[in-house]
């Protein structure tokens, strides 16, 4: 069997770390959604973690992994999204310095959110050369050390931990589905829930106008993410060679859903649990609604990634 | 000491008899908001109680408070909102039938939640006059039980639950806030809390556009609701006649809040904490912010009390 990295061991270790500071976040069923699905449902609500998605379990546990002597120049990414809030919230716990670089096009909010954990922003032009050559001139001027967004197996163990939790409370799982953007999230899963119970299902959902990760799994490698078209903007990056090694050899299966059923499954969840998610964590449960004829499984654990959207653009 | 129905055991009867059905519903905490309020505030969800609010429980509680032989012609109650539908899933869970008597001009979803339930509607004018005799009528044709929406000592016993709940996770607590309408909810938090800790303070929230619970401790009996004018649909009512005693020997404070408050206080809870609550709900975080100088508690438990609203149709 090949061997991983992070592995089993190193998942606990990481929820030992980020205990001090993330939350264990509450598992919500709805027997509504339970009758529509044909299964147990349940809920992992990231969307309460702090900075409101799991991305803080993996900037956490990046930033409390550095050795002492490794800090002193802070630390650097380039994010528009819910990472840059994470490690800057995570870098404001330690005390040490936290670079971000943005588009000049960001979301003013999350501007505003990275500002106000401290972070020192750097703006960009908006394509991901000038997003990485930024980056490089930041960590070169500054010695920060990069903390790729998902790329990176302390970022891939930290995310693991929902996954941990969601097992630990709810151990007869048999099924469990996340997101795949750029494969952190689902990684992490993967090697948390077979270290729990090596016969646990995993799929991952996508939208179809960001199925890269679908086509990658065809094709036997890497297929890059261009011009992806999707509502679910946190799922538009491609995957990386620290992530797909682990999603070819652990994930079951991938779902791809369509613009309509995100949604739908999003307001979905909106009307009948009453809380508020983003598109990008809304394609789980549309994978489910939109494929009835899958026979997933009879007890699903759905990883709910986060809840930022704009009150006031809302997509119905 | 004037002793009250119901006391403190019959709460504990009622969180028992309800736990097979109810929720243990989480308790949500956020940081950006507690800097806010200066101080650590404890979200009692409700918003994610069967039905989507805390009416389930002393629906359920009534429901099957009753004797085998009493059930044979149903229960039967008049409601627009939240306890319709609660009572409705009680009886069906218990297998008995509900009458409910409804305003013509009832929002339909809650018209078809009630129907989706399996309970009888009978429709009538939107008076109250109109309301109580229609009710009189179907429990003169059917022989059902009446079951009022909070001047019951079996409602106010299983409202009362959440309160226990939340002092039995967060027992250092030193101040529970509800919003107050007809008093069931508050009338239970009462009797519920003071078992536990004798010294813990209770508030009530009010609109001040809907504050006859106010005027009633001012003036020493119960000042009718006359025309309110407010958001908060769900605190419209009057209260009763074994609401109001506890109210008056437990209640510590009323606090009443503007209009722009409960807004306010809803659309930052729903950025914020990512959960949808309805401004009923809202009015207890606006008590809090409207009330800056207040020095309310270090640790204030607020009951969020449901989180049904209509999305196509939000107040901002």
């Amino acid at each position: 069997m090949t061997s991983f990295s992070p592995t089993f061991s190193e998942i606990q270790k990481a929820a030992e770390r980020i205990s001090p500071f993330a939350k264990i976040t509450p598992v919500l069923t709805s027997s509504a959604i339970n009758e529509m699905a044909g299964a147990e449902l349940y809920f992992k609500c990231e969307n309460f973690q702090k900075v409101g998605a799991f991305k803080f379990r993996g900037a956490c546990n990046a930033v409390f992994s550095l050795r002492d002597k490794d800090t002193a120049n802070g630390v650097v990414t380039h994010s528009s999204g819910n990472h840059a809030a994470a490690l800057a919230l995570a870098g404001k716990l330690r005390k040490i310095s936290v670079h971000v670089v943005m588009p000049q096009n960001a979301p003013k909010v999350k501007i505003r959110a990275v500002e106000g954990y401290g972070a020192k922003i750097t703006f960009c032009e908006s394509t991901l050369e000038a997003r990485e050559a930024t980056l490089n001139h930041v960590k070169n001027e500054t010695g920060a050390i990069v903390i790729h967004p998902y790329n990176d197996e302390r970022i891939i163990a930290g995310q693991g931990t929902a996954a941990l939790e969601l097992l630990q409370e709810y151990p007869m799982l048999d099924t469990i589905i996340t997101p795949v953007g750029g494969g952190g999230l689902i990684s992490g899963t993967c090697v948390a829930s077979k270290g729990i119970n090596p016969d646990i299902k995993i799929i991952g959902a996508e939208p179809k106008g960001a199925d890269d990760t679908f086509q990658s799994l065809i094709r036997g490698e890497i297929v890059p993410q261009t011009n992806p078209q999707t509502i679910a903007d946190g799922l538009l990056t491609s995957l990386g060679d620290k992530t797909f090694p682990i999603i070819q050899k652990h994930v079951d299966k991938i779902l791809t859903v369509s613009e309509e059923w995100i949604v739908k499954a999003m307001r979905l969840i909106w009307e009948r649990m009453n809380i508020i998610v983003e598109p990008s964590s809304a394609v789980v449960l549309a994978a489910l609604l939109d494929h009835p004829g899958e026979n997933v499984g009879n007890y699903v654990g759905l990883i709910i990634t986060g809840g930022n959207v704009d009150l006031d653009n809302l997509p119905w």
